[in-house]
């Protein structure tokens, strides 16, 4: 019965395609409010056009989510947790082709977006379409959830889900995105860190004024340059009081699934360009940091006059974005207290502090039945095995699920360990996109059976 | 005999008032290589107007050096330096009225460029027109040497000054600017600070990636945090190995006369703002720390996003505007490799240095006897009597002059305490420049008769 399915799905990839384009020329850039309202109207009559009941639900200050529904034979259902926004392109005089052109070429589609997530979002609205189109019927019922506002730390999909969790409640859920490893093999992840993101500010005068009076005005820049030398050292330590306080070791079985994770040391450099890794990690050390180590990390900085050439000016202002990453059982609510308590004792009292996302971290734990039934279903799919991967580096709010139901969730991708996400040039292979368009429609094709072995 | 002239200037203020509008309206950007050529010309066509011969000297790879003169009938003659060339106007959200439109208001004139230095250049052509047009002729000589490389550190300046020593020797120099005293007195300024003006930047890797990525790849912005902390603490001392050790106490004369210097504490933290200076000086103190410290300045710092929103980007370069202000007898050569010397000392291989502008310090002692007749030419101008400042908190090209001749070299200016000079709503009151035209055509008018008494 698979094959016929799976040979449906490779006679259409060209449409599939095509869709997917259609899609990533639309900007949806939550950040800078650009192509929101218009994208998410594209998706609903995507669905629609599959026969799935589709709203959208407009967010008060926000951006709308949309959600669509198509019911299976059985009471299973499987819920897709994915978002139609994207990061900002800039900057874009690195990019090879336009941001949202969609340029084709050697094997990958390249647009911002169709790493994270808009290649994931249509990879298995189309894993439907092809189940309707082969079997005219879906075994299990579908849920999307497709939330406009992840880029800029999902402000309201907590009061969206708390407030429709029996219209999401599921049998699995199916994460956002997960990207394959460095060598090339599509990966399963079971969990995400956590963030605390921030904007500090410093106003250290009314306005910025000649360099010349630098021995007698407050310059914010130094200010700035200060502050941010006590919160961590060039070692790497966080030296904010308690940051590590509630890091716990991730235990010896999880230990185990992550030492069974290939890891590509020559390759994780080559991509950074780098001749060594921060505290010059190696092997099994290198998952290890990425998985278990908490961040903190400015993202910008920006101070006085940075254009061409030189001005003489002592700066008035200064801006500094800072993202801090938590691993699971660290808490962004208790982490702020203790970055405002680290800048209170450090007499930085002039630094003001905006709470740009919090999100707490979460996971699945490996052991999970359905973890090895959606494995089985990826050696299906793809032509290399997955690597199941217990944590990601990454953040999401999947936290505002694992709250209240013990669904497993599990992240599964299209794209890449080289998809430049949040960077120029973002990309996928169009083999991966057609294989994780197999991988969904294999999972929902036979989840109603799997549901019942469990069962017995 | 100066009444007559100075009823003259009286009568003709609306003249100078649109001529000056007139040149303000030109954008001449140095450092963005924006209307310079046009400027230049604007300039030459002025100075023949009056009859002056005028002329342009091109720079390879700069911008061109307008040099205007007019014989006098006694041997003596005044140099007169300027720019015409000005800071960019950015932020231009700041700005109450366009930067280049010359506006007028409460009896200031707004415009980049009008107070540093336009307003001053213009002053003095119409010092020499009044005189022209009262009198038929100058009793000294006079030459006009306008470079418009100024504000991006007048790179060329030096090579133009040695190969056109004989052109420009002169008997006095009034140079380019000074501003009024927060009390509203005009001053005669005797010195310059040096200046070491260093671009700083780190590329940590090929290029920005995700952040969740911080925990293995190394971060530009922290980089340069780091080295940065190095430099100066938050006390205030510069703590670059050896900084200090050509700094000289000015000697008891200059105390002497800096101790004179009205100093206005309320007024000067009120313009920034600020309930206390740096270091929390007071009275002389204040005075001495402008004219007798050094500075290292954080003037820029650019790193990853700095847009609206948040973007979790993992930044691979960064880079800093760094200004240091030198005291008589420091030497920017030395310190710049004093600088290189720290951070190889320090370990931060990895910052690349470009200088962008190299000055000397440099003084005309304040017992020099032209230093009292213009002082007595400023209290027939003005309605306030000037202040003498053996130094200033400027940089400027001066020390290009002082290395070969001992003429005096005196700065003056149409500007106050309150001009903005590189920063938005850059202003001078027209009451101030009408003065000033007057106590140059006054310095032209009476040169002759004391160099005579001088030489008695």
């Amino acid at each position: 019965m698979s094959k016929a399915l799976l040979d449906f799905i490779n006679q259409n990839e060209k449409t599939y395609v095509e869709e997917l384009r259609e899609l990533l020329r639309k900007p949806s850039i939550s950040a800078q409010n650009i192509g929101i309202r218009e994208t998410a109207d594209w998706i609903v009559h995507y669905m629609e056009s599959l026969g799935m009941k589709a709203q959208i639900y407009p967010m008060a200050d926000g951006h709308p989510v949309v959600f669509g529904e198509l019911n299976g034979e059985s009471d299973k259902s499987i819920l897709f947790y994915n978002h139609y926004d994207v990061q900002p392109p800039e900057p874009l005089e690195l990019w090879e082709s336009e941001p949202f052109s969609a340029d084709i070429r050697d094997g990958k589609i390249f647009s911002r977006g169709v790493a994270d997530n808009k290649g994931c979002l249509m990879a298995r609205l189309q894993a439907v379409k092809a189940i309707l189109q082969t079997r005219g019927k879906l075994p299990v019922s579908v849920k999307f959830l497709v939330e406009g506002e992840e880029e800029i730390g999902s402000p309201h999909l907590k009061s969206f889900v708390d407030a429709h969790r029996d219209l999401l409640r599921s049998d699995l859920c199916i994460w956002e995105n997960a990207y394959g490893d460095e060598d090339g093999s599509p990966t399963i992840r079971l969990g995400n860190k956590g963030m605390c993101y921030v904007e500090l500010s410093i106003q250290s005068m009314k306005s910025d004024t000649h360099s010349k009076n630098a021995t007698i005005y407050p310059n914010a820049a130094w200010e700035m340059i200060w502050a941010l030398s006590t919160l961590k050292d060039s070692n790497e330590n966080i030296l904010i009081e308690g940051f590590y306080d509630r890091v716990v070791d991730p235990g010896p079985e999880e230990v185990a699934v992550i030492k069974r994770v290939p890891i590509q040391e020559e390759k994780i450099k080559a991509r950074a360009g780098v001749d060594k890794l921060l505290r010059d990690v190696h092997g099994y050390e290198i998952i290890n940091a990425m998985y278990n180590f908490p961040t903190c990390t400015v993202c910008g900085f920006q101070s006085g006059y940075t254009g061409v050439g030189q001005k003489t000016v002592l700066p008035a202002k200064a801006v500094v974005k800072l993202d801090m990453r938590l691993v699971p059982n660290q808490d962004p609510d208790d982490i702020l207290d203790k970055l405002l308590s680290h800048f209170r004792k450090n007499g930085f009292d002039n630094i003001k502090i905006q709470v740009l996302t919090k999100a707490y971290p979460s996971k699945t734990p490996v052991t999970d039945p359905a973890i090895s039934y959606i494995y089985e279903m990826g050696v299906k799919a793809y032509d290399k095995k997955p690597v199941i991967e217990p944590l990601s580096t990454g953040t999401g709010p999947r936290y505002i699920f694992s709250s209240w139901t013990d669904m497993p969730m599990v992240a599964l991708g299209v794209s890449n360990a080289g998809s430049n996400p949040h960077a120029p040039n973002e990309n996928i292979y169009l083999s991966d996109f057609l294989s994780g368009i197999k991988h969904v429609a294999l999972i929902i094709d036979g989840f109603s059976d799997f549901a019942k072995r469990k069962r017995v």
